[in-house]
């Protein structure tokens, strides 16, 4: 389905009565119609969240001004912090992976039928496993294998190439390494991780094995973006499925993949689709 | 907690540009803080629906003169259909029943804890069964045995009693008979209903044997707006859980009861809470 | 429906060669008619777990003996533990509350239906809130608040209303008080608490309000056999459902009741009915 | 993980008492120690049902002597339908596909990550579109168009291919085309397909549509056998997911195609587990 050009802005500001009013009216007066409109207040912290996406088609302001005059005539009084992004847009998304193939299976086959708007330059591993799957859609894959003793060099290795393919945001693809402080400062909310559990419980190693030794009736998963603090991030997506006493670790290996890559995909669609905010550590994503 | 006292407002109309500017607009000149805004336009249909609710506080337009202010400044322009109400209303519901407990005892419940801001001023049932909870909780109970024979003359008093205690809408809490279409045109969009299976799947009698019948692997419960085609109404709440061979119909009938009460309060929550709009066939439930 | 007679074997025992087809011949060669079946071999801990119900219509061995035989000539040569109990019995359940009626209003009226086969001898509380609730439902209420100074002398006076009462078990139902060793020792895994968090995730006091903080996207409720370590015991039953950045603590609180409720239920259920078996820290619950 | 060779043996009879006793008595005299025993009695039918699986290592009747061994010692008896089946035998897997390549590329990653079991010795399509990804995956793609002119002809390239790759199941991956009833007779209960809704409501063509259409709350998918009347076979696996008024028809249709492939993954799996029984018009699925 062919979309019109459309414009999304997401805004988060003190909350104060008359934003919405406001944003509307300037969208209205200069011939944006609005496609759709979300807006939130969290009444604890009073602040104020919008996603708001309108048709450009007649819109007066040109593409490369809105910016500008948003933040003069608008921003600057309810002191926002906003981003303008275009539907046209077409994000460059780096994948890491290590040898568990289901995560990487899924964005590609997402990619290739059009669902997820991006273009993968580069699979980064510290495994050859997958090399492989990465020849057969013609992706560069980058083997950077890490130890204790080359780790800072590789990641040195990793900035080049995340730069050097113009990598809008990086998605760890059950990627079994902890990225450096560097990498995760200059992607800051631009690291999308999955962690196969239901966060916060089982954080760190082995969350099946914890999940079977305690006991648990369901295992789930956990998509963030990815902050210093290992599995502390905010949470994008999660989901759980079912397990009982006759499920074995293997067992939840297996129901957990299929948790993992949805759980992931929907976090990276809300992603690219700008419909994510982060408010302390809390993902505002709006549907 | 106190809630202060707000309007809110449900609005559909053609779609149009400027409609979320306007309204906005009209209440943030007129004092009105914006507690939440939800807009929804189904661009299929080109219709425009929001629901918006705002603080009452300092208001300048005197609660009795809101509606007449918004039909004559903004409604008619925009060919608006509108409902205005207050958070301090309380509704006056009326249960029906016939055997089964768990769908009244649920509601009961609700209301007794303060969740559902209702009153039950009665209770009406084609069966003695349940009149002891009603004597517990201490609300009228009207005992209307309905047979083909006396099925007109029991609904004209059903229709007096709904009218004696000034009843706002109607929940069939498992009430196993259908409602005379004089009723359902009275109370149009206010007769909430709880079928025990996932609509369209299953309509009519017994469905919890058509589903063992059929196999099924999940079986559900729908909550919908009673018209005057069977089990055809404006959905309004569904959920499912799981079966399996193991199952016998008992344990359907079983797990279905808890689908039920929980299915039927998400629609009658939603309903009072006046979060509910239907257009044509369907039912937008901002949440 | 009337069901017949029937006896119930939950057996626990080293895992061996022969203890399916032992079992099943005792109970064939002494004309038992197996209703069901439900074996499970932990491989890992190579321990052998089994429930297996039959008609006792013509059994041969008398109700009275059958214990004797089955330890005689069966579970001596397999080192088995095993638990026997008949489909007529009927638990003495009581029932610990504070202030929060949901779950106290949805057991009693899953007692008054029918669906729970126990009875309900006694209500204790260490507050009035909910005594006119025990009151409509003709149950002893016991009031008995907690200090840190009465502590001691209350939880005497429990244990002493416990046995006068003939109590078999316990339920929790948002009782915010800990259970002393004593108690907790004397029914050792007759104590069936619901937390309301997705353990291990949020243990202790105001999960909710972890949950809001860290940003989940699921709340969830757990219900466990009470132990001495807090919120650490064997789960039986955990069930989520979701939630977005636009619920309050309040709407966590009122979403939270509905799975509570539905989680303690079906551990509660599978305790009666005689589905579960603890080994180590976990369940095993049969379905 | 290396698993020993097991037998599994799926056995359906009229209920008789004695048949787990007779069974497990067979299996433990002749040394094999069995792995995991599932059994159910339709108490309506009074059919019995077990799956059994038995590690082969010590088992003193040789394995192409088992089959008939069983039959004349114990089937004979109680006049069983039963199905042998070694855990070391690997099935060859047909897929039928059309132009949408989601559940395709799901059944390749998970036979490439070794989650099923299961060659894929053809892909068979009536749309050109789909063929870069089995060469991609080197596997043979066999393009047969099908118009009404020429239907009958294509059906029989189409046994005579299965025929020649040796096919044991097929699987209908969105496959858009209506199986001939010789194809469905020769693979009785070997053709597996993916419905994209909950059936049996949305039977047919565009059930998104048709869902967007009712208003219903939750969309579904199911995976059934497939049988002479379309849409109609035993269920193996359903599953759904929520939708709102905020869904259009192409959000129903990309949320859909999660749970497809996941629903279709589900069922072959138990299929090629072996854990599926058909009895009338249901699946008995052990887990």
């Amino acid at each position: 389905m062919q979309e019109k050009e459309a414009a999304i802005l997401l805004i988060s500001c003190p909350d104060k009565k008359g934003i919405v009013a406001t944003v509307t009216e300037f969208l209205h007066k200069n011939k944006g119609n609005i496609i759709s409109l979300d807006q939130h207040v969290d009444t604890q912290e009073e602040v104020f969240f919008m996603r708001v996406k309108w048709d450009l088609t007649e819109f007066i302001i040109p593409k490369i001004k809105i910016g500008e005059y948003f933040q003069t005539l608008i921003a600057d009084s309810f002191n926002m912090n906003w981003q303008l992004t275009f539907s046209t847009e077409r994000l460059q998304m780096a994948v890491f992976v290590s040898k568990m193939s289901h995560c990487l299976y899924d964005l590609l086959s997402r990619c290739d039928s059009g669902e997820l708007r991006v273009d993968i330059p580069l699979i980064i591993s510290n495994h050859k496993e997958l090399e492989h799957i990465a020849q057969k859609f013609n992706i560069p894959f980058e083997y950077l294998p890490i130890t204790p003793e080359n780790k800072k060099e590789q990641e040195a290795k990793e900035l080049e190439l995340l730069k050097k393919y113009k990598v809008d945001f990086i998605v760890l693809a059950r990627y079994m390494q902890i990225l450096s402080d560097q990498i995760i400062e200059e992607f800051k909310h631009k690291v999308i991780n999955i962690h196969h559990s239901f966060l916060p419980a089982f954080p760190g190693a082995k969350p099946y094995h914890s999940a079977y030794e305690r006991g648990v009736k369901l295992i789930g998963a956990t998509s963030h973006y990815v902050t210093a603090e290992l599995d502390e991030g905010p949470i994008i997506a999660q989901d759980v499925t079912s397990m009982d006493h006759k499920n074995s670790i293997p067992d939840l290996v297996r129901k957990g993949r299929d948790l993992e890559k949805i759980v992931l995909a929907r976090a990276v669609y809300a992603h690219v689709r700008r419909k994510t905010l982060v408010y302390k550590n809390r993902t505002i994503v709006f549907d």
